[in-house]
């Protein structure tokens, strides 16, 4: 008989996460041997947390009297296993460059579910994405549009597409992650999206299926949602007076807030879906427009939870006015979102995760940067080298945003299922390191020969 | 017969830059092919103002009447071609990790001539850099010191060490870069030395060569610079007369600032050397101090100005109370600074270098993040999609802090020198980014077959 305890602010972990003789166990798997055996900084994904969040969401749609779509959005966390995931869980996928299509075209992942996004795109990423059959194009401004309207003409091919709308709506947390207002670098403002119409009518290759809007990050309010929903049915039903177009597929992106310490309140996926559901339905009803699909784009709220990222405790640094540091193997280079949003985390003790906390601590990373301070204050047991500490709420635009700053590689990734851990992502070493061109181009430097390039010799 | 024109904000460029017949031209070779060629975005670099920031140091210290060391900070920009010139310019290096380590050491820098620094080093990266026989370890803590006691005693072997102090000197920009107060994760306090030198008497593998001090980055004012001086002596003074103890080596570490924006004023390696080898001269001569050697670890100054960004604008869109967006093809994902740090660059038009800028422009990069801006307002000449953008100053803590966020490929990057292009990183591909684990673990996740590892059987 094992001791099982309550975990501290319990919502931040994932759905199978336990204490077990005073060990966090997550999946049935102990994390402090998956820490012996894949070292550290290791991070690990709970399949059942994100199984369960993308279940959620089709619940919370169900209510929804059309038809309605997940795409999961890939740039919150993407390797081929998680692409997997999502293909086997039934949902699609929204991407934001050629490479990211290319990554869950090789996963497996039927092209035609596939969302592709961006401000920016390169016209030859649009090319071949339309070229691969992607299922829709969102495009984001009218010098886009340009780019593929001719891309069409040149192509002689149906592509789907949706215009992403700024409807000057501001939500979400940080100013920088607030993507809906009308000087955000995203989208075309409603008042843009009849020229684009126009333009669209004159192109017949491309099918303007709907309208799309993200309006930001971390949303805990259902106000912008309301307004933004209100925005885009304005704009179909102007459009369908104006000149008979009929929208098909409404997008409201995602950005539902998850949750990262342990005083901010978890947010229901379901009152989300409820809440936009009916407000779809009302709005639609107001403006006697037949229901569209509805789509969705969640990222972080199907895998920011389900991660668990684990560090090893290298030394400490005590200090007089304020919480004594434990340095930690990890940091910025795995976990940028404290320095570059203020983030704020919580740890616990992988093999004393119910021991009670009796002092304050810093978690400092590795990482040669002032920036590099994982958590400014956490209450942990007495904590000395060697320790392991596990950050929940980790999952999600971490590991996507990861840096090989100071040469350091990036954590090994783990998928936890049923008391197996799959191993989705190796730790990446220092041959990994110098591989992208670096020890190939020492020879074309002419240095000195290059012992990975013997064909290519020498120009000194 | 070419045309020559003046440079806009010339102190931001390339010692070698120059405009010819309305083109930006750097170390001889037209940027505008070279990124035809090579595509972009692209980070090109002028071999010759790293090698005069070199000698300007050199110079610079040439007055101090000890010996004297250089070593660059490789955290800014590491490759190993940037290794090598740093050999062939014979100056040593300053590395944070293992890995940066093993690359100097495969780029055949002799590891006598390199620091290793760090704050939270795993013990096993302390371990190997020993076995190997760097040049001299700095203790950044008393836990890191007990761990190098701890190793001592198991390798056998002598090694020069010195102790990171952090002597409550606020100096630099950006919080986030300030490393010398007293509440840092960096460094020992003054009053903890004492105990550390008693420490390594005990430990007679290791010898304590000398102090060690880094109070920040972009630095630009002397104060801080010459307090440190002073505490770092006052250490040495106070522990040659405690115990007998004679500071060899003086490490202050580099900091000093490179403007990044037309505004920002230069700041001159000479008047720093200048001051500098005065203030240790004077606080040595007062102290009754023998002159140590006087060592430096400049980053940003040997690399920053040396690099230039090159994008292609794919796009844009008007703004009504805000300049209008020109969309390019990179961003966030290789240089962060002015997300993180909120740096300010400017840009210029490759092809129309000379031409008068007549309106402003809100630079946006590819990366779907609002934070993913990089010049918030730049005078430009009319610009279009397909317009290529140069932008100065991008050399240092941008590659070597780049992610591979939104899927994209870090850029490739070229040394000019005497009109000749070296590729010496090239830009990273899909298959780049699948490779670290991506693709070859999708036998193990255990949902389709992996055609990269075809003995590993599928499990489902």
């Amino acid at each position: 008989m094992c001791a099982i305890s309550q975990l501290p602010f319990d919502h931040l972990w994932p759905d199978s996460a336990e204490i077990r003789d005073h060990r966090l166990v997550i999946a049935g798997c102990d994390i402090g041997r998956l820490a012996a055996q894949h070292g550290t900084p290791l991070t690990v994904f709970d399949e059942a947390t994100i199984v369960n969040a993308i279940a959620a969401y089709k619940n919370g749609l169900g209510a929804y009297s059309a038809e309605r779509s997940i795409h999961y959005a890939a740039k919150a966390l993407l390797n081929t296993a998680i692409a997997q995931l999502m293909l086997r869980e039934g949902i699609g996928i929204d991407v934001v460059s050629l490479n990211e299509l290319a990554l869950v075209r090789h996963a497996g992942v039927d092209l035609a579910r596939v969302h592709f996004h961006g401000n920016a795109t390169p016209s030859a990423e649009l090319a071949q994405a339309m070229a691969w059959g992607v299922g829709c194009l969102i495009i984001d401004n009218l010098s886009q549009l340009t780019s593929v309207i001719a891309l069409s003409h040149r192509l002689q091919q149906p592509q789907a597409v949706m215009l992403r709308v700024a409807p000057d709506v501001v939500a979400g947390g940080h100013a920088h992650i607030q993507t809906g207002h009308k000087a955000s670098k995203f989208g075309m403002p409603p008042d843009a999206i009849g020229s684009a119409i126009d333009q669209l009518n004159a192109a017949p290759g491309l099918q303007l299926i709907g309208l799309h809007a993200h309006i930001g990050s971390q949303i805990r309010d259902s106000e912008p949602l309301v307004a933004m929903v209100d925005c885009l049915l304005d704009i179909a039903h102007s459009e369908h007076d104006r000149v008979g177009w009929q929208i098909q597929e409404l997008c409201v992106g995602g950005g539902l807030a998850v949750p990262t310490s342990a005083t901010e309140q978890p947010v229901s996926i379901a009152a989300y879906c409820d809440r936009l559901v009916s407000k779809v339905a009302e709005a639609c009803a107001q403006r006697r427009l037949t229901l569209p699909r509805l789509s969705i784009e969640p990222g972080r709220s199907l895998v920011a939870r389900a991660g668990v990222a684990v560090y090893t405790v290298t030394g400490s640094k005590p200090r007089a006015d304020a919480p004594d540091f434990l340095h930690v193997d990890g940091g910025m280079g795995d976990n940028i979102r404290p320095s570059l949003y203020n983030t704020s985390y919580e740890a616990l003790r992988v093999d004393s995760a119910d021991v009670p906390a009796v002092s304050n601590y810093a978690v400092a990373g590795r990482y040669c940067e002032s920036a590099d301070v994982l958590i400014k204050s956490v209450a942990l047991p007495p904590t000395r080298p060697g320790d392991l500490l596990a950050v929940p709420a980790a999952g999600a635009y971490t590991l996507s945003m990861a840096s090989n700053y100071n040469g350091i590689g990036r954590p090994a990734v783990l998928l936890l299922r049923n008391g197996v851990a799959h191993l989705i992502q190796r730790r990446e070493t220092a041959i990994d390191l110098a591989l992208p061109g670096q020890l190939h181009s020492i020879c074309q430097i002419g240095f000195s020969p290059c012992r990975y390039c013997p064909s290519q010799p020498s120009i000194v």
